[in-house]
């Protein structure tokens, strides 16, 4: 009898270890069919379905397939049984059953009206994994590597429309969303579908906040593809990348909002402190990012008369690379910040500082390693939405509401990117053209993160009314708005390989303006507000110096008193690169600029009039070398050593 | 007071979202640590310590902060409740505390001796993860990445041996550490340590099918850093990687061998069941593993009319190849079967087929995110065995038991590879000198593999006493034994740059033995078995052709009356091959010859006399394309089209 029951018990554990086994064996298998299909499509030049729309629709079918196939749940589930003696929840509990002692761990509370047949079904409940998943091993790797690939150049040329676009233009969203859904629940309300008490203001301005991250994932693919106009995506790019950290720092401000005495109330104290919460996170987020990637810089950077420098060993390189990246995002949130934003300032800042002293074979590890992952990431985010409809148990469909978001997610599109684009014309050289302004207005797509705050909460009716709804918005905008985006781009004439510009023959005039390429002095220099001459002439005057082999040696930029610092301080490469590019050089480095030389002859330079502006080819180096920035007179110069015009004023 | 609630439970809930953070942060500081302490060492060129025995010592001093810094448990914790209505433990448990029902998810059974104070320690608790992890995620690419970077030419030389070693060898190991244990228990029983029940001899031969597990991982990377005799090096190295695969299948058998009735008595019936057992958890594994790459290398190989390659989609490529091959090892495991002997195989098969239809993009993209992850993996859990030392709850430290496993961990050892040796020179032509053995004998460390099987069951008292001991092992072993190996490589007077041998100079004798390449005929003839020669023809003219660009084209190796369906099934770059190459190639690749030849001049022959074997340059290129096998004459000829001799019999 003993050893029978020791048998059952090693079965037990053996199906215990093989337990994840299938579910990741699910997942796989989708994206293995994804990544089959992707293949497929790129072969027919089919560009109506995207791989993550490929990957939802996968998703969907697996997880119909699941909810129908799989057998039904036990008899027990759904009972709940009652402990006198326990006062609250503790993380374990041991509990005694027919003289056995089990110990369960703490998961969270639901509500009573959750407790339903469907809870037990254990298939479905694995494949419903932790959302805690979602924000701490899935999203890091996807902002990170926005960030890490923000182009540098088109990305602070626009950045005061961009800061305008996620700062300014989510709060319009998030606050649009939040009247046009109150105005719906109160009318759900008058016609009986809604209890007032389940819906308060700020639940509606949550919803707003979190269905104010857009995500045109889809929509980028196709650009980079098509080569659509490099402004139009680095507006659509800079503007999505900044607005998910905003949105994320929003709903997380309105969730501990809470006024003291009526809900519905303004409370000015309360509204002040979530604003001031706000701003705290948002700066903190930002700062803890920031100085890991600086850190990160000092460390590659390194350069002691000893010791090797740390770029001889790539492997180790890279994983220092990448844990300390990581380690930016876990700070964050062990220190209550965001980590989301963490890890995208950190990305900027790593891409920006980290990587020039990377060595070239890093280089391209740390690129590719960030790209496999956000590749991954992304496309598993996608399957498990898609499966979500059908294994996530406690979906409340209420076509008012959801016919409501849409609405409200449309309108506060418009009012986001219409009057904002109207304002930044005015004080804009290079105007954002109408067709511009409908192409992003087009391009407001929800996806991973709308998706990922919604299901941080799913506990109260309200909560899961908006899971569903925010769930149903992905799939409309991602299958609808990111098929048609192909078909929009004609439409609206938006220069692309689509709408008569040959690559070739845009090669070649970037070539013969290279001649003249002092013409858009004027447009780019009345888009550099002085706060950002002023950014980059510190940038580039100490923390350039300090932080990468770049920029001119910090003896010459310190005060002579200095010296005895600034010698130990500075990279014994920066004397050299003094002499070949003098201080020519603002934001891009010598090494990118030298690759540039010699790959290409095609160095692209600023197209001449201001409607007509370059194009994204699709080729990183060639737009990063593209010059023209910060109000300086830029001519660039063939790195031997021919004598330079310097303009600097 | 319904506000205050929620804002309790938003609290609650940010606490929730952040757990995890912390203790990931710490794991990611241990590896920073680690990573720069190895630059460190790299720089000082200081081989005691390696760095997983640096992970290790890392582990070590965080467990003990960690336990003696966090606050004590909780008052609750160590309660037991009792539950009349409950009959059995469901997987997921709804219980009511005043008026609000939380959702329990079962962890395990644990029996009422655990139940201590420590339970509930939440720090200590969350830092020792679920040991499903281990298998799941940080094993399979440790061991796909041995079986993907096995030198396959100087492996298949000594198969015959490191087969030896590895079944019969292991077998060895566990029944001599078995019996020994068996000993030291009835001794402990003799003075009272110990209750005669609580140790069967089942239980001591489990124990010694664990401790058999070899992992020289630190040896193995000084090895390859001081140039150590190749055939050593692949000894050791094909001993260590298969002989996991044995220990893990014979782990499991032993498991589930349950004699009917007493459980000290000799069954034969249940014998061989795990006999039956063992065989065909380890071919059926296999064969899942092997399928896999087949398929991996069937798809990377489609050549389709009318559709590009998919190798010239490198991102898509690399994500086929890691989503096939961790599917290998997921399906096993859902079968039923052992993931890791899957994922082993499926590794070696990807490097033999699937590796030369990848784009040289792809080639190297693969190499790097399998090391990457490798080392991370390794790390982990390096670090972890350290952690666990003081951050497990339930260890039972027995000197008498712990003194026992060292000698019969040694013993075990001698009388695997001595008596092993000695059989296998009497077949060998090149002998395994006894300075070899000595250096095989000595590099017996405990790792990895030992943990994770110790640590997957440690609910029973002498399955505690196991796992302490095993780690226990480990330590003395990576640290010893891991420590002194070049001590040990000194005194022994084994070839490397520590005794005689410049690099340099090997170098120049391996360029001049070039123009005399037939030499080692004899040797090698002797040493591949008539199993071999048939394996190698059938994989030369069916296998490689049908599955990778390499090889003759299939019309010629198949009868005639198969040429429609063989001239669909081969690759038009076949047809080119054949005449270039010819039947020469047998195990290296075109693309790899013809790179070795454009890239050095220096390639490997072997060396002339037996004794004097090639080193281990650590530059795989020459390794791989050093010929010479199979008891055919080969000689390398320009790739350009000279005349070729060809032996072929």
């Amino acid at each position: 009898m003993e050893k029978l029951k020791e048998y059952v018990s090693v079965k037990d554990e053996d199906h215990f270890y093989h337990q994840g086994a299938v579910e990741l064996l699910i997942f796989n298998f989708l994206l293995i069919l994804t990544i089959l299909t992707i293949w497929l499509f790129k072969n027919h030049r089919f560009r109506f379905l995207h791989e993550t729309g490929g990957a939802m629709l996968y998703g969907l079918v697996m997880g119909l397939i699941i909810r129908y196939v799989t057998k039904s749940p036990d008899v027990e589930s759904g009972t709940v049984y009652e402990c006198e003696k326990l006062k609250s929840g503790p993380s374990t509990l041991l509990i005694n059953i027919t003289n056995q002692v089990y110990e369960y761990q703490y998961k969270r509370e639901i509500s009573h009206h959750n407790v339903n047949g469907h809870q037990g079904n254990t298939m479905l409940q694995k494949m419903t994994f932790d959302p805690s998943i979602f924000f701490n091993i899935l999203l890091p790797p996807i902002i990170f590597h926005a960030g890490y690939s923000l182009k540098k150049r088109h990305f602070f040329r626009n950045l005061g429309s961009i800061l305008t676009y996620a700062f300014l233009g989510t709060a319009i969203s998030c606050i649009v969303i939040g009247l046009i859904m109150y105005g719906f629940v109160k009318a759900m309300v008058h016609i009986g579908q809604l209890k007032q008490w389940e819906f308060h203001f700020t639940d509606c301005l949550f919803f707003g906040s979190l269905m104010s991250a857009t995500d045109p994932v889809t929509v980028l693919a196709i650009f980079h593809e098509l080569n659509v106009d490099t402004d139009l995506y680095t507006l659509l790019f800079g503007e999505s990348v900044l607005n998910d950290a905003v949105a994320i720092v929003l709903t997380h401000s309105i969730s501990i909002y809470s006024p003291k005495e009526n809900p519905n109330a303004f409370d000015a104290a309360a509204f002040f402190q979530s604003v001031g919460n706000f701003l705290g996170i948002f700066a903190g987020s930002f700062a803890m990012g920031s100085s890991y990637a600086v850190v990160t810089a000092l460390i590659s950077f390194m350069h002691l008369t000893k010791f090797t420098k740390l770029c001889e060993f790539p492997m180790l390189e890279t994983g220092l690379f990448f844990l300390l990246s990581w380690s930016a995002f876990l700070s964050a949130e062990a220190a209550g910040l965001t980590g989301i934003v963490a890890v995208l300032f950190c990305g900027v800042t790593q891409a920006h500082y980290t990587y020039n002293n990377l060595s070239a074979d890093s280089k391209m590890r740390t690129k590719q390693l960030f790209e496999f992952m956000n590749f991954l990431a992304e496309n598993v985010i996608f399957c498990y939405m898609g499966l979500a409809l059908f294994t996530f148990q406690n979906h409340i469909f209420n076509p008012l509401f959801i016919f409501g978001a849409l609405v409200a997610v449309f309108v506060a599109r418009a009012s986001n990117i219409y009057p904002l684009s109207f304002l930044l014309n005015l004080g804009r050289k290079q105007k954002i053209p109408r067709t511009f302004q409908h192409m992003m207005m087009f391009s407001g797509l929800r996806g991973a993160i709308a998706f990922a705050l919604a299901i941080r909460d799913t506990d109260s009716q309200p909560k899961q009314m908006m899971f569903t709804t925010a769930l149903l918005v992905v799939f409309f905008t991602v299958w609808v708005c990111g098929g048609g985006t192909t078909a929009m781009l004609t439409w609206l004439q938006i220069r692309s390989v689509l709408v008569g510009v040959d690559p070739d023959e845009d090669l070649k005039a970037r070539a013969a303006s290279q001649s003249a390429p002092n013409l858009d002095k004027n447009t780019t220099k009345a888009e550099s507000a002085w706060l950002f001459r002023i950014w980059y002439g510190f940038d580039h005057k100490y923390l350039k110096p300090l932080l990468t082999h770049a920029g001119p040696p910090l003896t010459s930029t310190l005060p002579e008193w200095c010296n005895p610092v600034a010698r130990i301080l500075t990279s014994p490469r920066a004397y050299g690169d003094q002499l070949k590019d003098g201080d020519t050089v603002y934001i891009i480095n010598n090494d990118e600029l030298t690759e540039n030389y010699e790959s290409s002859a095609h160095i692209a330079v600023p197209a001449q009039d201001s409607t007509a502006s370059t194009q994204a080819t699709g080729k990183e180096d060639i737009q990063e070398g593209d010059l023209g920035l910060g109000g300086y007179k830029l001519q660039i110069q063939h790195a031997a050593g021919q004598p330079q015009e310097n303009s600097l004023a």
